[in-house]
């Protein structure tokens, strides 16, 4: 682990996993942390995260690495509060599940001899705040780096060394193709999980009890991914709304293929659908990236 | 349990665990199994399921409890051959996902002196055979019974005791309103995960490994429900239909508004509908059809 000094602006779950994973595999690294909300810091406190600033000066002042762990609409204002006092040759990164935007809103108040490397590890549970991190959320998971010019061979090194030291595996990416691909397997899933538990929440010939009670037959799938955090998964949508709304254009299209399909009861082309997707999850479980336990783990 | 010999017609994943539940819960009951291929038979003879049957009537034969566990589209055909053999009193009940077309299939070839209890345990996984079952599938479930003219109230009586034996809560509910209640919280969600797999294998512009190592970001929730059996849900769709294009109807039209809601970067709108259902995740970790574990259990 290549840096002394880790600053977390921002305490939810990805800063806390940061903080429990590093205090794990790296017990000598300084862990700074800052929430703009009092409640949280409180909490982080209570539960002994790490060293809780009460302000983003205190907290990154002497960091080797500040990482912006707030929301991705929150991250220009909160780089603009740390910058005056982040050291010179310090690495800022972040974990924003959108690119482009974030690059766009945050470079250009990086200041000069501080280098930044943006960053996403893809990993996360439908939890949120402080407690709700684990030390092994990282580890055979991915994270991608998306460098800028604002990134020096070495600043890109020691995050990935960084990130490597935390469990993950670690991948170099254009920042637009991170934003087209995170389309695809994070926020068109997300956005229709959202819309079928608006849906099921809403259809009233159908009770919310029965909803609740019969939901192990494949809804509860969908409502852990709508019960993500709801200000995180607004500025994801805001901040890469030509990517998010492409991919579902393009869902709703095959949606209505099916839909044909099945008012047309034509049931050759239906199972040949299922077959090719059902050949899709065997490629995740074999990439590790899931398990195949019959129960996933759930324990009734 | 009221039943000494429980015979099942199909070997997958919900016979192969009613099978290892009653040998647990009521190891006295005779259990008698079916399947037209002869590699599930065989499969299921090697890992000891039950006593494995070569023919529909040795099956049947003798039996106080038929269950049809073969896919809907089938039941008909099965209940053909094995009606001549079932005994005068028994009971005959079935697993299906659909309730109002599996009763217009079977009850018109029900020989007279026999109940019928129509059923749907509301359980299952991603796996299908008769090694993808585990006897605590039923633990905590539903069962959901639609009673016809065909099932005297001791009948139903002995059927809700039998589900009950092997952990299942049971529930009545008329036949046509189960359709409707499974399309919301089954049906539809398992064709939009279909759809969405399909959508992101077939995207040209994002490569099958990246879908494949990014998918933990939400994609991989999707791709185990479309893993399930083909032609099973092949058949539910064929027999459900007008119920799950309806739910389908509903759900395209809040996709769109989510979707325009995107395009017009109305923040306020997007929170609060993602705040709404985050609420309903809550209630269904309330109930106990699922765990809020953070990696729900999942192991990396």
């Amino acid at each position: 682990m290549p840096f002394k000094h880790v600053a977390l602006l921002g305490l939810g779950l990805i800063a806390s996993s940061i903080s429990l994973a590093l205090r794990r595999n790296s017990p000598d690294t300084k862990i700074t942390g800052f929430s703009r909300s009092e409640k949280t810091r409180r909490k982080a406190e209570e539960i002994g995260l790490c060293q809780v600033c009460q302000s983003v000066s205190g907290c990154v002042s002497g960091a080797d690495l500040v990482i912006l762990c707030v929301p991705v609409g929150a991250m220009r204002e909160t780089m603009k509060i740390a910058a005056p006092h982040i050291s010179k040759g310090a690495v800022v990164t972040d974990v924003g599940s959108v690119k482009v935007n974030v690059i766009r809103a945050v470079s250009s108040i990086i200041p000069k001899g501080v280098f930044f490397v943006p960053a996403h590890p893809i990993a996360g549970t439908e939890n949120s705040g402080p407690e709700a991190g684990f030390s092994t959320l990282f580890e055979g998971r991915w994270c991608i780096l998306t460098p800028t010019t604002q990134s020096s061979i070495a600043a890109i090194r020691d995050v990935k060394k960084f990130w490597q030291s935390l469990g993950a595996e670690v991948q170099e990416m254009a920042a637009n193709h991170h934003d087209l691909v995170l389309s695809v397997t994070s926020h068109a899933p997300h956005l229709i999980a959202f819309t079928m538990v608006g849906v099921a929440d809403e259809f009233s010939k159908v009770t919310k009890s029965e909803v609740i009670n019969y939901s192990a037959a494949g809804f509860r799938d969908f409502t852990r991914l709508a019960a993500s955090d709801p200000i995180m998964w607004r500025d994801i949508f805001i901040n890469n709304k030509d990517a998010a709304l492409e991919i579902l254009g393009r869902f709703t299209e095959e949606l209505f293929i099916l839909q044909s399909a099945i008012r047309r009861q034509d049931a050759e082309f239906l199972q040949k659908y299922f077959e090719r997707t059902r050949k899709i999850r065997r490629s995740i479980i074999e990439a590790g990236q899931d398990t195949s336990e019959p129960d996933f783990g759930r324990k009734g």
